[in-house]
């Protein structure tokens, strides 16, 4: 069964989202949603690994450069002998002290190493034909603790407490898996509520997603509170009206979620756009639209600011969301002691891989915080599927409370995309040879690889003429 | 006097220090001191700007790819529109939302804007014919004030206080400015304590650093207790010595420095090797040999866990510093509020460059805290001066407790280098032409510029060759 690691394929590959406003934000006017893409082919034909962190276009090329240098370290290596101990083999990776200092375990040499231990994960789960969350699940208490990074958080967990507390789960598991399996995973839409959007698309897009089952329902503001309060009850007023809504909600599902009289709960996204202070004047301000949370209130860094914010919000029944650009578990860490997060939203690509956000659901689940991943942009939404599953099968035990992103877009280019069920959950990825569900088609590299697939070809070609004419470039064009 | 940024050259240096073992330490084994370097040209032949920053060896390429994305957008832009508001300037500058996500504002593309911020300030100086750090100090506080930023700290610190507070220092910035350019500024030794260097290495190089009049000295632990507490004692008993001592020590500059008989002042640096729990015993077992502070006992991100662990350290009397890896302002802003800190070493390549760096130096001065520069490398020397002299003269207004690491390497590739004074403390950099002091010769170019100068050809060669023979690569070659 053995082979060994004998090369990789990085592909940069980059969607021009920035044409239609998708995922326009308070602080990102114009993203090109793109993957920094790594296949891991091994000396079995049969057995590759594929792997991919996320970028919103420029620097794309920069994240796969930092790719190639973590990978490197793994050719001629042995798989059985890295899957043996995953653990081990996340700190092989983050070990090379000269790739570490620009980091160190942060931004661009993070993610890179994020992307190479999804590819080995999904590697990993392939070789025993299960999908990654299962291969997980079905590990003993001793193996995931194994799989866990605990260097800097023995503080908050030791890898004693985390056994302790994944063998009392260990009851329930089958139950569990089969729950899901049958229900789906809750989740909630961020897909109406884009600042790019006028407000008959909000409109529009809200109503789509009632009836598609959702019942959380997440805008963007920070562009000015008038507008975003305006926008704001557009949707509330949509989602709070029963002639829209088609089911009726689980009502334990929104216990504490500020939600509606129709159980709808609305949840409110700034992207990082304010400074402390202001954050907390700006929600203030929109108490009486009822958010659940508010995500992103200011810099990821500010540990001690979100926990300000925090507290200022309680009196209002609003709480604080943070995460997606939480760059390390070290972090995380911190965000649970100074109790500044009521949401812990994990982002599958900023973190180092699996292996890292074991460390995350370790402490969160012991610190009694959910977590919500961020999903979104290309293939976000491929991957924490499988995370929320791990948590919930068989870390927190809990899913109900744990809502995870959704939004439509471009997952026709993957093998194996993620999709919603009629009660607007996510399904259960189940195909033996899907692993952590990221390969793309081969299409998407045709058309979408960056500068020379077809579409950005012909879109720098096009550019090229209207530089020649003294017209403006086209939108989707990078330089 | 206006020009217009043209284009820049970026250059990719690297000196293979891992053949001496120069720069190790408990986290960083071996070392090749790089330099991701650019000038950035304009429309006047006369006028260019260097900057760059320090990696130690692989990944310098890709922070060199993030270089030039960031410089990038400052072609075609009016220098003196720049220079005007170096705040807005740099707040430009990191403002591409999509080249932000791989950050943001930490890792590589971070250390890269830092480099291109800083090779504008040194064209600013260069173009009023000032070293940086007496542009900078001849400033009015309202320019200084807006040449730094403030986003995501106003919390601590609000542009309105720190101008009241320049205010207050404008007084006597005339006379410490002729009290540092006669006594110069008080400097640190390292050289004698890396973990690489033999035990009869380093009593020779501590016996060295007392005779050129230094009086504070720092060794690399985190290795073994034993061994360190051994070495420790080696250097303790030199510099305790007074037969050793050449100059009596002024004790105002010693105070509270838990220092010995001599008034020589000893620290230690782990270079973030423990956990939590394990800094504070390590540490507590190092207390009879007197350390003034721990260095980076954990990982730079964990303001909690510094703040645990100067709670514990307190009753020994032994400080704690951190800041080298200090990832952006946001992070110092948290380190001063939650008192994890006794000195706040910022770094002047792993910040954004100089106009972060102030960001810094006035929280640090509002909260009380003493900034003492991380050196060393290749550059650092050089940069760091300058900001510690702005520190004093301008900011804090205070220098006997701020000592400045300085390390005796690569000094001889720049054109304007630091130097040293008989009593152990700095030199104020004064020619004209010098800016920040940070333009390399040609020759650093054309020996070791990676992988094409004299002497990374000759390696490479020699490498390929023993590889055909079946021996092993020589150190200091990369792959």
């Amino acid at each position: 069964m053995s082979a060994k690691i004998t090369h990789f394929d990085i592909h940069d590959v980059r969607f021009p989202t920035s044409l239609t406003g998708d995922g326009s934000d308070a602080m990102n006017a114009a993203c090109d949603y793109s993957s920094a893409y790594i296949a891991l082919h091994t000396s079995d034909p049969t057995l590759t690994g594929y792997g991919m962190t996320f970028t919103i276009g420029r620097g794309n090329d920069i994240v796969c450069s930092a790719i190639a240098a973590v990978a490197q370290q793994l050719v001629g290596k042995d798989t059985e002998e890295l899957f043996a101990d995953m653990g081990k083999t996340w700190s092989f990776l983050l070990s090379d002290s000269q790739l570490r200092w620009i980091g160190p375990e942060k931004g661009v040499i993070h993610i890179a190493s994020g992307a190479v231990d999804n590819a080995l994960w999904d590697m990993y789960a392939r070789s025993r034909k299960k999908p990654l969350w299962k291969l997980v699940v079905d590990m003993t208490p001793e193996e995931l603790v194994r799989s866990t990074a605990f260097r800097y958080i023995t503080d908050a967990i030791t890898p004693e407490e985390a056994l302790a507390m994944l063998k009392e789960r260990e009851a329930g598991k089958k139950e569990r898996e089969a729950k899901v399996r049958e229900l789906g995973y809750p989740a909630y839409v961020t897909s109406a509520g884009w600042l790019g959007y006028d407000d008959a698309k909000i409109a529009r897009l809200t109503k789509d997603a009632v009836q598609q089952g959702f019942n959380h329902f997440k805008m963007k503001v920070g562009q000015s509170l008038e507008k975003d309060l305006k926008r704001a009850r557009i949707i509330r007023n949509i989602i709070d009206n029963p002639e829209y809504t088609t089911k009726k909600v689980d009502p334990k599902s929104i216990a504490g979620k500020n939600a509606g009289p129709t159980g709808s709960v609305f949840m409110i996204d700034a992207n990082q756009v304010w400074d402390v202070q202001q954050a907390i004047d700006f929600v203030t301000a929109m108490a009486d639209v009822k958010p659940w949370f508010i995500e992103e209130p200011t810099a990821p860094d500010d540990i001690l600011g979100h926990a300000k914010i925090r507290k200022a919000l309680k009196p209002y029944g609003i709480g604080v969301a943070t995460g997606e650009h939480g760059h390390n578990r070290i972090l995380f860490k911190q965000l649970l002691q100074a109790e500044a997060i009521d949401v812990c939203q994990i982002d599958s690509c900023r973190l180092a891989g699996v292996t890292e956000v074991l460390s995350v659901l370790l402490m969160a689940a012991k610190f009694g915080v959910p977590v919500c991943p961020h999903a979104g942009g290309v293939g976000l939404c491929e991957y924490v599927i499988h995370l929320s599953l791990i948590d919930y099968i068989a870390v927190s035990g809990s899913m109900e409370r744990n809502v995870l992103e959704y939004v439509d877009h471009l997952h026709e280019h993957f093998i194996y995309p993620c999709s919603i069920n009629q009660n607007g959950r996510y399904n259960v990825p189940s195909n033996e040879a899907e692993g952590y569900s990221i390969q793309f088609k081969e299409s998407a590299f045709a058309e979408f690889e960056y500068p020379h697939g077809t579409y950005w070809a012909g879109a720098l070609a096009e550019q090229q003429k209207e530089k020649a004419n003294g017209t403006n470039g086209v939108n989707g064009v990078h330089h």
